[in-house]
């Protein structure tokens, strides 16, 4: 820190960030990590260095993260063509190797890479470590052509049923910080695609986090779609069935939406979705006291 | 246990298993785990059924595993050409983050599903996570055409200067079972390919293994090449130059030799090469008189 | 163990158990030791290797021993003449001396040596070490030739009313084999004669075990006297006035079987009648399917 | 923190304060705090927050203050004349009895008083506590006016010689921050008034303390007295007596110097001499690579 | 112990109050210590002593002081004229001052002194450490010259609404004895007096104490004043109301009993009022079958 | 305690102690109980509440027990006639096999309930109980009627070579009185009488005891034989050789001094040998300042 000019204005920075520190010390945060922040290069180090800094003032942080495109560009790397039912692209048994070696053997292993390079202790984990998630087949049920309600098969995109959450708990303990590829295995060997934002919820719920951070591509829930000014900063849990009503909530945005209410529902003590896309995002969410999107509590 | 109708012999069976069971409680064991048994599936379930074995009367293992032909047939799938300089082939970027994918994302998870199916705990890990190894490009100098000596460049290939085990004996104190891949962290943040063997040993060292245990594809150090029943059972360390002047450890062999008398000189109890190709050959090489390899003590 | 000529079929012995193991891990289960397998020399190493075994794969057993005909021949021996009333022996404060120097110093420190020869850690101890049982004269009345009822003074013979089971813990906390005596201290400083059975189940539901296992001479409970094949696995708490009311349980097998629904009662997992005359027992009856005796849950 | 609207920039500063709080996360560090810094209402709170930033950050700070003019004030309060001795202040019972009562009873006080209006857990402790000190009477010899050397009795002016630190570590470890008045027991039962500096410098020695910082009223040790920008950043201990023969150290600084040397002999990682007048001058000194003063290594 | 002479007879002495000892062994005991015994030289070693003796055998004491008349003293020294509302004194910012200095650094300390010299290790607490008491201003009412009710403005009188015992738990759990100054803190972060006997009570509320001692300076609770034979040495929680409107609580002593009913209704075991002036008043009380005072049950 | 009347003299008693108690806390001392003192009911008790109050001080006791006569009594009663070799007692199997159940099961037992009676918490073990005694056969050379050396075989009388004190310190740890039986068992199986005073200075040796105490039926080392008043109360370890010149150590006592001297070698701090025949003897040698018989350090 170039301190010598500035250092007096720096330091006050620092000394008012201390009722945060304090606030937040010793809590347990989960971040689902994803969208354009894990494209961008800059964004990629700027996440990273936010999450040692909520590290090195005591805060637990547990990162789950998503798959964005990458998996989609090693598919068709290796000419992999995919099945569509009803206009859904099915997981079938080579997708979903492709997509656990870039999830874990790409992706996750770049994160622990940059949060290690900047003097942290990350590691990384995959649902199946530990039986950490357990899931099985995700049924779904759309209507046909002839409108009756059909059973549709994926392929291997599964859903949590059992968090197994001693070996996060473990980790954290000793100060390492947990990164996590949202994959799961089931009781008969398979493994299955879960998604992102549930495994990151799942993933709260059990460790009972005092906060669960959804980095987004959009600055929260807006009022009025298209206007930033209209932000809602804070949504109580009871607010969201009039809000839902009322049209709000997206279509993006509903699937977060659920996933946050679900999470509140599991004792999770606030959920916050934000816009990952600004540099330092976590920071400004965290330590300022309205935080810069939406909060549900 | 169809205990039953032969039962009685089977009690006798677990009960001449005590005294080794009594000897190895508490011990720390690395295994490599490599070679044909990573490959036919009923050895992989075999191999990990005498880990969990292990793990069960009170051992702790660790294994680190090899890469073995599935890299080959990735970089095969994808189209990707190696360039060879001077006959080796070169680790390039490109080559490097498919080996990652397929030694992370797909064959250690594969390995830390089996284990868990049978009811243990597995982690897998990288030498990334917590920079469990630090590692830098491996130094190579070959003659050229002309005779001259000369650098190499073989790429990503490094070469492991630090082990950090801190995180490997707070997951085995906690009854999980690490599962490690073999690759490392450089100070420049690259990620470097390492000779699974070297890996593996480097791990016994740091941990203090009472035991290194090198699963390959031949019965262990024939004293006359071809001939198993000239195997020799025990080796100790003074009596390796001696052997190595009488060329007993062939071309393949003098490598995993060079690798045992590392591991010994760092401080493993005691090195055994045996053959993994055998069903149960842990347990086999383990739990009798002579054991069924080679043992460097 | 001669594995080198039938070392396949025994690693796969070892193997089969795995699931048992697994299953019983980090268990506490208290052994009622008595009968012939207490007389039989051969039997009692049985007995003692499969202790040790349970023990080598992260059991907690604990033993309560009874005192067989060894009271008898040393009463005999010191030519003690018994009183009897009501044709029932007494234990006067003479007999109670010669009981106690047989339980605890003849019999107890002999399956000791067993254990710790065999490289266990056993510690013997008697019900009045740490005041781990606490007794009071057991009340007795029965018809006298008038046909009314009168209270007997059998002497030193007493009951349990209090179990303090911190010793035990500490000790099996810390890897020790508790061998326990079934005497008792009283509050006047008296020492009492304990039934070894009661004794056993009493530790067991202090210990809340999982498992209290009931060495006798019989198969277990046979439907039909003399013929084996009656013999009932497993039987619900709920059969058992059913079963009574049938007349099932016959005379020796009726306190047993109280035993076992009192310790059942008392939130021990389940409670296991079988027979200690057959070489390794006990590890029959927990690591087969259907165990050898009869088990009530 | 204001972050709406220079939020992004007031991340940036927490983030490059990063690579200072990795580097000292764990480290113990005794402050001497006095002079001017514990006049002015606001640079006591500037210290106290200072000191609560290194503590948010997993720093263990140890505050050692001095007296100040405030007993001098007391002391005139009461209308305590003090005698001279050769010009020196004789600290009688009386004046040892109102110093007691400053320094504990008034200046530490309101330094805990501010710490935990902040939000942190501080603890008064004097050297008297659990015998954290032990002094005896400072020796002290010096020409009379004939010019023969005599023994002066300057009263109750101690000198430490032993430190139990064991209070002190029990309170850091449970996140209390000690905040220690320089006084002393004797084995006589006598209460002995000590030197701030030299307390801090014993206490840094008996914790082995990463670094020991010295607030005072200069900048730090400057070649040309006078001339701010002759600032000596770093001096490593076998310059000092080169230094001090060149003059460099002025009358006041040298009492401050051997404090540091001493310190240093004793273990101490390094001694920091600098300007308490300053705002957040500690972290000044530690959060910049040059820091503001004078580092001793 | 001059033993050799009538060491038989001591020794008897300490065999009999083993009872005792192993009764009290763990307990926590809050002393209110005040009145005569803080002024009288010998008694005061003598109470330490005690507390000494209990601390040696295993129990844990806190001592809560008063502040006597020292406070009274230094006021007149400074030449401080106290103001009078309503014939109450006030407590202003200066003589709160002075009080704090007297309490904490004065008395306190020539406590902790006592205890360590006699081998003791005794550490000092105002209730602003780690913030162990949060107090506010005690509102008091009064009827004016006109018979109305009035606010009454009594300065830095405090009422304590908040105990953190954390720091005493953790003092006496490594073996320290924690001697406490009636302080207090408030919010708005001034400092506020408190009276010695609630604010011990409150402090074996807080730790749960098993006894909480009042050391007073009459022999306890007399059915008829001036009649010592008519102590009363038991009296259960449900006879004060009787004994109240009997008129048995004379003035002096009717705070000390709504001190003692409030701390057993918080849920300390038993309140014990005794007279001070007797040499190991303490000892006698709690080691002697009856008592010498009032045990409130 | 009847303090009532002359509680002040009683409470100065214990106050008297407390020097003593404060040099001894956290102490462990070994106890060899044996002689008269283990004979008359009286002394019995008053030996065991010696050692409880040494326990509730914060000593940590241990004892070991002598046989005595009751072994002979024993061999009387069953009829058992002794062999002699050379005039030596023979203990042949069924003597060892008495001695072990009066050991164990009688005396042990004793012992363990006046403990216990008194508000302890002894546990009775022997040298078997976790192979805390390892011993072999002891070699016995005499000369025989022709005057050459001869091997004389004495049976089961044993010799330690090896202790594992892991188990008493366990059980101290814990708060419980550890009371050992002089048995040992051999690597063959076999079970050895010891000499008691031998297996309690080996004792005390593996535990670098402060204090090993043998009580005897002496007054302690008496500079001339039958004159009490000629006791030595200290003796440095490098005055034994010139006093056993002197001639100073009688027939009987020359077995206790060796066995002083090797506890004082093996890293014992102080080896006291005096009159077990006086009540209290225990508090007596420790709590006065020149003690009642002779110390050797």
């Amino acid at each position: 820190m170039a301190f010598r000019d500035d250092g007096a204005e720096k330091a006050r920075v620092l000394v008012e960030a201390l009722p945060y520190i304090q606030k937040f010390a010793g809590k347990t945060i989960v971040i689902k990590y994803g969208g354009h922040a894990m494209v961008d290069p800059l964004l990629k180090e700027s996440v990273m260095l936010d999450v040692l800094l909520l590290h090195s003032v005591g805060i637990r942080p547990v990162l789950v993260h998503g798959g964005g495109p990458e998996i989609n560009a090693m598919l068709k790397k290796v000419g992999k063509e995919s099945q569509f039912v009803h206009g859904l692209r099915v997981t079938d048994a080579e997708t979903m190797e492709i997509a656990a070696m870039v999830l874990v053997g790409k992706l996750n292993t770049e994160i622990v890479s940059i949060i290690n390079r900047f003097g942290g202790k990350a590691v990384g984990l995959s649902g199946k470590d530990a039986s950490l998630f357990l899931a099985e087949k995700k049924p779904m049920r759309l209507p046909n052509s002839r409108g009756e309600m059909e059973e549709i098969d994926l392929g291997y995109v599964g859903e949590i049923y059992q968090v197994a959450p001693d070996l996060i708990e473990t980790l954290l303990d000793r100060g390492y910080i947990p990164v996590i590829s949202p994959l799961a295995g089931g009781e008969d060997g398979e493994t299955y695609n879960i998604n992102a934002d549930t495994a990151a919820g799942k993933v709260a719920e059990a460790l009972k986090a005092d906060k669960f951070l959804l980095l987004t591509d959009v600055r929260g829930v807006l009022r009025t779609l298209g206007e930033p000014e209209s932000l809602i900063s804070t949504i109580r849990r009871e607010e969201v069935t009039v809000l839902m009503e009322q049209g709000v909530f997206s279509g993006g945005m509903m699937p977060k939406v659920e996933c946050a209410i679900a999470a509140l529902a599991g004792g999770v003590g606030s959920v916050h979705i934000f816009d990952g896309r600004l540099p330092h995002a976590i920071l400004l969410e965290l330590f300022t006291d309205g935080g810069i999107g939406t909060m549900f509590t």
